[in-house]
């Protein structure tokens, strides 16, 4: 595949935004790769690994004739980079994020970019419980879906050059959605799942009988609290900039939890039937969603 | 290995009884392997497979000359088996379940079998999403935690059997506790990981963001629910005969729920920390407990 950027500058780079300065690289997909970390062993390691060419000490400093600038950092992070940035970038340059979140960060894009509509939103829905530069990995991205939430009317330019950038990293679905509907959406099928595997490490690893069941304790209490094991702050932001949809997740995973819990109090034999609903509900999604 | 056992019989041939018989034979342990199970393409399959050499068309018949009888099906149907196979036990034969809970499986076997001391309990920490004969794994016992509960003082002999048995399945670590002790810590590492994984999937998939959500749900949504896509009636069983730690742990559970659920209302920047906290205690236990 031909170069399909000049200059890419790369805010933030750790799982995430190393990931895509590897496999920019690795591919040949720019002509040169800038980058920024607020962590100068981050930054020095991502030059190491080959994940950027060039390494800056600020983000002013990274994104200076970039015709792409990527915002890599947990989401309160991203609000101070943009603010940064604004008076630096080109005209044209094409600016993206990879955040958890969109309905906050696209207000910040508007509020705070000197062209609002060379921006475009971007999630790609490729985390790992691992973090930081050292678990990078050129393949991250490969068959996950991406989400995109372009200011609309956006530049076709940016909604362009976005795509072609998702599309050379061999994505799965790829879902073109409001903020809204990205936060509302992704409050159900990733922030629960971090904080229901959050709240499960928490209940087992301070129960009464954790000294036993630490070594009983295996592959299903393994995966079932795995994403309780991702970066902390990036957790934390989510959570603070999609608060009400999160809210209602949660409360309606505890009114089901509570279901759950009358039915074991009350010896209830159609337990099976539920869990038989859940089984064919997930089965449908992987069968539908193969990844 | 030489063989350890003359004639084995296994009751239920799912992917536990199943993965068991296909080990013993493929390992050599078991002069002979009997196997019964209610459903009879399940006892035909597993003849097919190789995980029994003799299919038999009721218990009792299954267990006529064992020296080792595994019952091998979902709690609730243990009774039964056990009622069942009673009067024609050899008097020496060793028994053992492999069910997921045990204070109610020991009182029945005190309650039901000629010699309740050749009973051993155990609970090999090795499920799996899948389910069923046509899942079943010579090597799924490999490396993974058991626990056993002998009745104390028990026979001396049942007890050596089961411990063979156990160590020639190349266990990880093999726990003695009391069924009580056993009950308790599942409840909080096996049982509430179920209910959480079965409670996140119900509440995913009917939220009406689901649509746009089942594109976007990737690796997260798919490990922290994967022990939904179980066997449901073993899940039934195991609520039915483990219901107040399995009450107590939902309580602990959704009381930690509802206290980020206070933290994410408030925008408690300390979140990062409840975060960081449930990493640590997730990460020291893989490293403690490696598998």
């Amino acid at each position: 595949m031909p170069q399909i950027f000049e200059h890419v500058g790369i805010l933030g780079l750790g799982l995430m935004g190393g990931s895509l300065g590897l496999a920019l690289r690795q591919n040949d997909l720019a002509g040169l790769v800038s980058g920024y970390d607020l962590d100068r062993r981050t930054l020095h390691r991502a030059e190491e690994l080959g994940a950027i060419d060039l390494r800056f000490d600020t983000p002013e400093d990274a994104v200076v004739g970039c015709d792409l600038v990527v915002l890599a950092a947990p989401v309160l992070a991203v609000r101070e980079l943009m603010r940064a940035i604004a008076p630096l970038l080109d005209d044209d340059a094409t600016v993206m994020d990879l955040c958890g979140t969109k309905t906050q960060v696209m207000a910040w894009a508007q509020e705070l970019l000197p062209v609002p509509a060379n921006f475009v939103g971007a999630h790609p829905m490729a985390g790992s419980e691992r973090s930081g530069i050292d678990a990078a990995d050129a393949g991250l991205y490969r068959h996950q879906p991406w989400c995109l939430t372009p200011i609309l009317p956006g530049s076709q330019t940016a909604f362009e050059r976005a795509m072609t950038l998702v599309d050379a990293l061999e994505p799965g679905t790829v879902s073109l959605v409001s903020p809204e509907e990205h936060d509302a959406a992704v409050a159900s099928i990733s922030h629960l799942p971090l904080l229901a595997a959050t709240a499960l490490t928490l209940t087992a690893t301070t129960a009464p009988t954790w000294e036993t069941a630490s070594f009983l304790a295996a592959g299903g209490f393994r995966d079932t609290t795995r994403v309780a094991s991702g970066n902390p702050r990036m957790a934390r932001d989510v959570c603070l900039t999609n608060t009400q949809p999160i809210l209602d997740s949660l409360d309606a995973y505890i009114a089901t939890l509570q279901r759950l819990r009358e039915a074991v109090a009350s010896a209830d034999m159609d337990l099976e039937g539920t869990f038989a609903e859940a089984r064919r509900q997930r089965d449908w999604w992987l069968n539908a969603h193969p990844s």
